[in-house]
């Protein structure tokens, strides 16, 4: 039954293509969320405004954006440490992809909500997204954990330990934002973005430590 | 012009890249039903409430969520006994994709009208699509039918017959669901959903399968 | 300046998978044309109704997905006799890719209109985009004229030829499908589903064609 | 840890297949725009009227599309020339894909509101776009400077050079539309359309250019 088997590098890399398109739809559609708006009195200049008065959509969407390429990128790091795949590893991706395809709901809410007086409701919401999508990569890392078996041969126990503790205690912050959000949605907003920003450091790093091994 | 044949191995993998596109997209676009609520008098505690009371639209997405995302594994699982395609298998295939792309529709009707005096409707009319959706993966294991020359070398006959079976078999159950949905919606939804529960542990054993054969 | 070619077989791989990831998201994205019904009175009765009064919806997407579906399987049939692409063979595919991805604008319009008093306008539309669909795919075969160059070696001239011809011959149901559609939108919409017979079977002959080859 | 570099071409290679996956996505998205007219008094003749009323979505759907399309095609051209990415190269492509994914946005803004008073701001807003894309596209030029070693060996600096000019020329041409569309919007609409025609005829060379090396 050997020729059935989807688990070994191939089916690492199917997991990894069909992870890719999620990724790149779910990337692509955020823009759907970008609305025309509609005017009364419409002149020129009214257009104009309508449109400025719309930039909490287009902070969403830079930052939604932003989220799931790096997303996209550390991915890619991860699941290049595989050689081959099971049912834990499988739901952890599982659950990680739906919180990236659902991202652009709670993006549309902040989009619509954040000036307004539900502004904090809209911003805790994002943040409990954020917060569920931290959880679903510390699945997708238990299952990458070295006495499971799934790891390629060479892949350093240490390595994986530090990823692990990073992302466990990537849950921290995004706790704290939710409970800023409920003091005022700016300061949720603020500490989800900034997080944004360690990621990608993260994400950057990986490109600069594989530059000398090529 | 053997040079024309998109049949044999390489098109089966064509056939598999295809298929893997649409089961990404299907999957992710099922998070444009996810609506912003819209909320006369407009507080924060509004909002939340509104947000809350959409719950069968979350739920709805977690299901449908859940069934493409396994039947994507389970689908991969059979095309990789697959050595050529042909006519049936296509037309078959299609039919899947169909019922696949289409599952937003009935998944958006059960978010908007599970708990109002519509429920029944709703669960029925998905109830109708999963059923569909069985009977298109009935097609595809008819021309999957070892006598039928598609599969590749080595490919035990029991294990298809076996498949073939548990396929047939598993258009009972959503006829039951589509009945149980005329008595009460939450009936047919839970047959619905445990019948998802029944298919995910067949996929979860597909992986624990092929395990020891890498 | 070799390295910098993307014309060759290369090329045609990537603008099989571009095409391959257009055809998939535009069969897809059909059924988000499938929109929920609104009812006044809302009960299990009047939203039953309510979704059967959408069949021209329902109609519609069958016949625009089993379209695409057929385009998708005569597209590769026809990609696979190339050895490189060229600007002539771009701009054609560019153009057909763009009427695909454009067939969710008719199909809904079909899907609204049909049964009302405009039913009329809504299929000549549709018939309309059918028709310069398969103006596109005639640009794509005068690229694969032997002549020009693109071709792979062994590729007969003739086969090319007839699949020519059959192309140009296309273009007069499709004329007569407009022109029916102004007596009665029902002869038209018939003529345009028979034509999709038509073009299954050609695609379906193309399997069999290369049964024996494999 | 040289498992888990994913710079190299197999990083390229990666992010070639994300990008294509996103620019099939935006320029299939496009269409998701062409909205179907809702019409009082609904003759035949008055859907006919509605319809071609909506002419200017239509442009900006073949504007947009044709835009997408030329990208995409130099986009190939100009990763053919690297052996692997750095944080910068993913920086520059990472706006880039934000900009075609957004494309669907001023697409639908000047497909409502250019034939009314507020045409100059859609097109404003289109220009904008257009240029922060060009923006983009200068970013991914600095990252292919020779001297930063991304490139593959072989690749002459003058190319790259030329490249460079060209697209950092290519910002004055934009900054042009966005004062001509404060002036007229169908100046700005003409430039734009003018370069347009002007990215085509540099993709099309590049078939060109490698048809004598193949």
């Amino acid at each position: 039954m050997g020729e059935v088997a989807i688990a070994s590098r191939g089916g690492v890399a199917r997991l990894e293509m069909f992870s890719d398109g999620v990724f790149a739809i779910a990337i692509t559609i955020l823009a759907l969320e970008l609305r025309v708006p509609h005017v009364e009195q419409l002149t020129a200049g009214n257009l104009a405004r309508a449109l400025l008065d719309e930039w909490p959509s287009y902070f969403a969407f830079l930052l939604s954006f932003s989220t799931i390429l790096i997303m996209w990128i550390n991915h890619h790091a991860r699941l290049a440490l595989l050689d081959r795949v099971d049912g834990l590893l499988m739901f952890g991706n599982g659950l990680l992809l739906m919180m990236v395809a659902a991202l652009s709901f709670p993006t549309a809410l902040v989009g619509e909500y954040l000036t307004g007086p539900a502004g904090k409701t809209a911003v805790v919401t994002y943040a409990l997204f954020v917060f569920t999508t931290a959880a679903a990569w510390n699945v997708v890392m238990v299952a990458l954990k070295p006495e499971r078996g799934l790891l390629r041969a060479g892949v350093p126990s240490a390595l994986v330990a530090k990823m692990r503790r990073r992302q466990a205690l990537s849950l921290i912050p995004y706790i704290c934002a939710i409970a800023l959000a409920l003091v005022h949605e700016y300061l949720g907003l603020g500490l989800i973005t900034a997080m944004w920003g360690f990621w990608a450091s993260i994400a950057y790093r990986t490109f600069g430590a594989s530059r000398g091994h090529v």
